[in-house]
């Protein structure tokens, strides 16, 4: 039987065995979700650093550089953290180095020991889970959280992810999650209007971006870290997809 | 305004700030039900050791030991860690020297910095909650979790005592588990049947600890931390003291 089980906190991710497995990095507002619209806008690759320093050293003809602290953009980067930013198009063909927060540290802890690292978002929540029904390793989701701590949008995404799996499970952070998911699947926005980071962005008047992040399913790949730069891929669909009335989620 | 805020893990308890206000232990099964529920049955009081052996020394005539290891009472120890061996009051007047697996690290954790301890549990929600609305201190529940772990029925005497207390607050630990209580509150016994430390728990044959630590209101004390020992009061109850129309989980 296949596991899977949430880290809701990078400062837990030692409690976590990882080795041998898919680990999907999540961090919704809004580092994971933008890798995931750039990706699906035709952005080349992505590469993900968590010292702002080394990813400023990017900068360049063959690279554009984006950089995002405490929710704004960071100077002298060429992009910021917006998924909204990607939507036009105007940067497909382009590498883009990319750092924020809390979404690439996460990714980075997860190099360590991780089989495969996948960047999940709502925006392409079914392609995943086609993915991962298709693969046969155990599932860590590791949520990037704030700073340390629990993170209710990404937690939630491990809720999401997991009820659309529909697997058995023995993770009590997973079991939490599923609940709260299904307490505010009805309106994510609505719900998530309370959470710390959605109140950050909506100070920085970015509520298109928290609503934007919250869609469901709008894009059909599946991200991937490669070598050290995400790319994205179509989801692999095989015998082992659930019909649609086994994903609850399938919009 | 005073605030509430959960932290999840004892692994987690260096990014809140304990300074100044009330901590609230909370270890479900059992380490907090069986001490409220000592205590309500006459136990004297109870010194929490993190360290099994510093705890074994206490044994003599002026202390009984109890320990609690994995789920299963300590080698040598007079008693283990059942809410249920207190009932008969045959430990009236007794003190108590007690180790448990993750409680009494989580109390030891909370003393270094908090300027007051309180134990927590189902059992004496309200009375709990009765106090902190006539005190004037901000809040922090700190769970005991499962070896560094979430554990999802201490987060959930969180959410619970935060929707009882009815406050706003910025907390997205609480936030969630006040959704995932919303969820579970008329069954939680089915709800946590699923929870992994239930699992364990049934594993030793203990679904009456569990049922019994489920049960909510049956005392009306406040458990405090004072010089080091545990002792109960009665809740203080004053102007401060919500009708029962806004307690939405007076019984």
């Amino acid at each position: 039987m296949r596991t899977i089980e949430t880290c809701i906190s990078p400062e837990l991710v030692h409690l976590h065995e990882l080795t041998g497995k898919t680990v999907v990095v999540v961090d919704i507002f809004r580092a994971s979700s933008t890798m995931v619209t750039a990706l699906a806008n035709g952005v080349k690759c992505i590469k993900p650093i968590s010292d702002l320093e080394e990813c400023r050293a990017y900068k360049g003809e063959h690279w554009l550089i984006a950089g995002e602290r405490n929710g704004q953009q960071a100077e002298g980067f060429d992009l910021g953290n917006s998924p909204l930013t990607f939507l036009s198009g105007a940067f497909a063909g382009k590498k883009l180095a990319m750092t924020t927060t809390n979404g690439t540290r996460a990714i980075s802890l997860a190099k360590a020991n991780a089989s495969e690292i996948l960047i999940g978002s709502f925006l392409n929540l079914q392609a995943t889970v086609d993915y991962l029904l298709a693969s046969d390793r155990d599932i860590v989701v590791l949520c990037a959280g704030w700073k340390g701590k629990f993170n209710i949008e990404d937690s939630l995404y491990a809720g999401a992810l997991s009820l659309t799996l529909g697997w058995k499970h023995e993770c009590d952070a997973t079991l939490a999650m599923e609940a709260v998911f299904q307490h505010a699947r009805d309106n994510l926005s609505l719900f998530l209007e309370k959470a710390s980071h959605a109140k950050r962005l909506q100070n920085h008047h970015l509520e298109k971006d928290i609503d934007f992040c919250l869609e469901l399913n709008r894009y059909n790949g599946v991200v991937h870290l490669e070598n050290g730069v995400l790319k994205i891929k179509p989801a692999s669909v095989n015998e082992k997809r659930l019909s649609p009335e086994g994903n609850s989620l399938r919009t």
